[in-house]
């Protein structure tokens, strides 16, 4: 036996007899065999005890390295099924995955797990670390793992697919598979913490039984997991679902439709006066707004190549009979096109904008499905403008000039820009066309100079069928999203056969440009919530104020009167006339994020006056109402800027 | 041989051989033998000729019979065919078909009938009719036929579904099949008109050819004809497919879809105004709008009953893969109660008023879609207000009040009300609920009377689930339509286990209320369309005014300082800048039926303002831009009656 074993700094050891990750690792150096937690063959991670005895690459993972934490998490959520089985005899045991995020392990909802539970639990694993038990590597017999498992019919399913040898870990009499390296011990682990208690359906799969999903985390380092308990804390206090549940904004329920959001009456204030608002802003501009069907016939998208290229994408098509295929849209490019056609168009009628509120469906599987973030049924803040090529860079400035004016209006300041064109090296990969690439790809590089902008430039990222700006924006998770996008397309000009009437009298084409200012509803709302924390300025604020009465039978009277006073002015207002504490009511009024808490008693009731208190502040100040209705009218006038 | 004959009026006649219907007619009195153009025996349209050899109940149709419009109109598109055929020898024939609308003939479009002809084939008709050539009546045998229309594929396939002895007329040479009965010369045939040339599928279904089918229509008496020429063009003026093709507010296209119309942004302006209009009207009355998906899980309709009720008129359902059926949603209610049941409910929240723009599907035979109409897509304006069943009476005085505030600002003033019960003597064909019927019906019945309205009673014309009152319109086309809606629904709330905490603490069962204002957003705007004769008031005209330059060099400039003045405060303006003549731009502002049109010369524009004609009015006037503002802006409220 011979072999050689490449580290990662390229050097080459040649071995005559195997050895493990360990024996490799304290052979290189001691104080490298005692920071050993795992290796990586060939890119792979496996455990200390795994034998080296052929050509590969190895590094040794130590818990300065990224790959240390997975190591960790797994060997923690290890630990964490041994002790539950434990505390649970009839608990049964799901998948169990450790990465980035920390790590989940399902279990069987008949024999819960509370979330009241977790303190214990997590006491009784540090006991199990505490006490040094041993983690045992073992090969065992695929036969026999079955009889283990025999009355577990989720841990049969997973052990189905694995081979006749199966890999296994130990830890007293609990005995688990599936897990790609785990610590030899549980010395190294100190900080680790469990997080939660969610549904989980086995597989992701709606149609399957649902489990129990726990997650927890672990770091090496107490001052690694105290920050990251404490993003968590703060991606929850933005997290759209959370506050879109406890703002009663909106809701989903995978069995009456996975990724299809029920908007409660507050959600769907927000979205009704962001979407007037965007309608009047773009009509404003010179748009034209339509309403398309949601429906077309499947050629169209055969025509259009969205059937050949993004089929799996797209809903089932419906046979209508008469030979009909009816298709859910998955995009409104193909019906704007209809709007185009309807007329001779001539030089005269370019650019033609053309905009809707157009409702899509796109199939996402059942996992990838997230509140209002990643759904099914989505309503676009769709347009498409014709123009002649000559009009490309004026048109396309307008529509920047459109967009950075919404985000001022909404606050938005965190984006940058990225052009795209095509791989200059590999121009054949693309809609062939040079005079429209090499002009429009100037123009839109000289509109963003002209408007004196930054921007990245991407080579080789352009679509297809015409160069692009995306405008990216970054979710509370910190993930990168594309918010709004300018795109030119030379191809749905062609494949539609449009045409308009020059000057010339001749038929010319038109380049069709997609743009999306504030994108789907669904998305930037969820969005807004988080940007917000929920507290929605008060121009979107779905109640801009709480009327709260001191005491109900002496102010109810009058909390009704500047209820009329606001509402008849078109501001949205509730009074809080249950049988509560006022404290209470305030706290509450807090609570939901509501933009002005206006109390009123006998001082206020005989002055005509309110006492305001503003969201997210201690101080508070008696007013004239006519005051108040002059401070408000003042606010949301400041916020939409719409005037 | 003998049978007996049993007249209209009940009398008996005995007879030992087989007579004509001719015959039997001139037996019984010389006169109605002159008079006879047919019979119906046993119900059925018999020509003249037809032989009577059996017991049978015979009635004579002379030209005072609505039956006899029939047999002329028959014999009349008869001719049309003979003269046609004989005009374009390649012409192929499909259907052919006459009733109490006039009669009609499809023809192949390969040798295309124009409209511009239809003049010239009415003298040719004449020609035949003036020379009383002969209709004869034969029995030919099906080969024979299938022979003479072997080169007429749409013929060949109507014949093919004929008996083996065929019924068919002759004239000249031609000959044709497929009518009840014809008269036996043209001598009675004296008014008749050839009325369009329109495109029909063959068999109505859109994956077949395209034919042509000219319509017509044929009278005994020239006033008839005359007045019924008056009703076809005051219904094509009405029509809300004729106005909405001529101003540009929508189109259909059977390619794209059947049913699934296109709002142009003209169409769509009316359509958003409406749609804000509504829902700020019932935001007001207390109503929480929300958006809920129009896609639900199958399972939904199977509880609601609809799958298994009406099932035909749905949408196909769609496989989504893991086990999820998903259907397009028929109604808005399951979605509604979904919104109710987010929350545990107690009395206090009652009554919960729950609205939506909803879009909806139904499954309608391509044949009777008719523009927006009949449609497969729809927006409802739809409501369901959750309440206790002493709540019944108040809630539903509230909605009818509403209903009636809204006809008022839309100058709808021809309807009635029709309240419909349960059939007294049919109770158990009925929701089971004794009580919850004769209180709530009692309950509508003491709403209308203390609101003084009269109605129509109906017993037994309630809903399975309830009683309901209806507000029925006419349509220009003078149907009876049903506008809007109240319906008690005591069933749904039981399906879905729907439930409030009442005083007591207990659960009970709450009464769920269907109610429509202004019905679906496409059959409202159709009836809008029809109404208004498609001059629209200017609160809801798509363009309010329409700026004429008299000199686009000298007056553009101003033209457009007064665009942006008006468009400033929020009208609805377009600039007429087309090389074209004054005269022409101020009469296709007239035909585009525009409120107001400012033509603006010299003298306007040195004296800062604007001359205005209103529409349909010759006048014109001279005012400031300020005074023409305070006209507008007095006209706009005046209609929408908003504030």
């Amino acid at each position: 036996m011979s072999f050689s074993i490449t580290l990662p700094d390229g050097s080459k050891k040649d071995f005559d007899s195997s050895l493990t990750i360990a024996e490799l690792a304290s052979g290189i150096a001691t104080s490298l065999g005692k920071a050993a937690v795992a290796g990586k063959v060939n890119g792979e991670l496996k455990p200390l005890d795994f034998v080296l005895d052929a050509d590969s690459e190895v590094a040794i993972v130590t818990d300065k390295d990224e790959a240390a934490l997975e190591v960790l998490r797994e060997t923690v959520a290890f630990i964490f099924e041994a002790t539950a089985k434990k505390a649970h005899s009839e608990l049964r045991l799901g998948l169990h995955e450790a990465g980035e995020d920390g790590f989940f392990v399902d279990t069987d909802k008949a024999d819960q797990i509370k979330v009241t539970e977790l303190p214990e639990l997590e006491k009784a694993m540090q006991k199990v670390i505490k006490n040094g038990e041993k983690i045992e590597h073992v090969q065992v017999a695929k036969a026999e793992l079955a009889e283990i498992f025999k009355d577990d019919p989720f841990k049969s399913e997973l052990l189905a697919k694995e081979a006749d040898q199966v890999d296994a870990y130990k830890l007293g009499d609990f005995i688990d598979f599936g897990f790609k390296a785990l610590l030899p011990n549980t010395g190294k682990i100190k900080q680790f913490k469990l997080l939660s208690v969610a549904g989980a359906y086995w597989l992701g799969k709606s149609s399957n039984p649902m489990l129990q999903r726990v997650a927890g985390t672990a770091f090496f380092k107490a001052a690694d997991l105290e920050a990251d308990l404490k993003r968590r804390q703060e991606i929850k206090e933005r997290d759209h679902r959370t506050l879109g549940h406890n703002l009663d904004l909106f809701f989903v329920d995978p069995k009456v439709g996975a990724g299809l959001p029920y908007w409660m009456p507050k959600g769907a204030t927000i979205r009704r006066i962001v979407e007037r608002y965007i309608i009047d802003r773009e009509v404003a501009d010179g748009y034209q707004h339509v309403y398309t069907p949601v429906l077309m016939n499947l050629d169209a998208y055969k025509t259009s190549g969205h059937w050949a290229h993004y089929r799996d994408d797209m809903f089932p098509p419906m046979d209508m009979g008469d030979g009909e295929m009816l298709e859910l849209r998955p995009m409104n490019c193909p019906s704007h096109i209809q709007i185009y056609k309807h007329h001779i168009r001539s030089y005269r009628d370019l650019p033609l904008r053309v905009a809707e509120l157009g409702m899509m469906h796109r199939y996402e599987k059942s996992g990838a499905l997230s509140g209002l973030q990643r759904v099914r049924e989505m309503t676009l803040n769709d347009g498409h403008t014709f123009v002649t090529l000559d009009q490309v860079q004026t048109e396309f400035a307008k529509i920047l000039k459109l967009i950075m004016d919404v985000y001022k209006d909404f606050d938005i300041t965190d984006y940058y820009f990225r052009l795209s064109y095509r791989d200059p090296k590999n121009t054949d990969k693309y809609f062939a066309n040079d005079e429209m690439w090499e002009r429009s790809q100037k123009m839109l590089k000289g509109a963003m100079d002209d408007l004196g902008l930054d921007y990245v430039e991407a080579e080789g990222e352009a679509a297809f069928y015409g160069p692009k700006l995306d405008i990216q924006t970054k979710t509370a998770l910190g993930n990168d999203e594309t918010m709004s996008t300018i795109q030119l397309d030379f191809m749905l000009p062609e494949r539609f056969g449009l045409s308009y009437v020059g000057q010339d009298g001749e038929e010319h084409r038109p380049v069709m440009i997609h743009r999306g200012i504030v994108g789907t509803m669904e998305r930037f709302i969820a969005y807004l919530i988080e940007i917000y924390k929920g507290a929605f300025p008060t121009w979107l604020a779905p109640v801009q104020a709480e009327i709260i009465p001191v005491n109900l039978e002496a102010h109810g009277e009058y909390a009704e009167k500047v209820r009329l006073e606001l509402a008849k002015r078109g501001f949205r207002v509730d009074v809080d006339s249950r049988n509560e504490k006022m404290g209470y009511k305030i706290r509450e009024s807090q609570t939901q994020k509501v933009p002005y808490t206006l109390v009123l008693g006998d001082d206020e009731m005989n002055s005509d006056s309110v006492n305001v208190r503003r969201y997210g502040n201690e101080d508070q100040e008696t007013m004239s109402l006519d005051e108040f209705i002059n401070l408000i009218t003042a606010d949301v006038n400041e916020y939409s800027r719409e005037k």
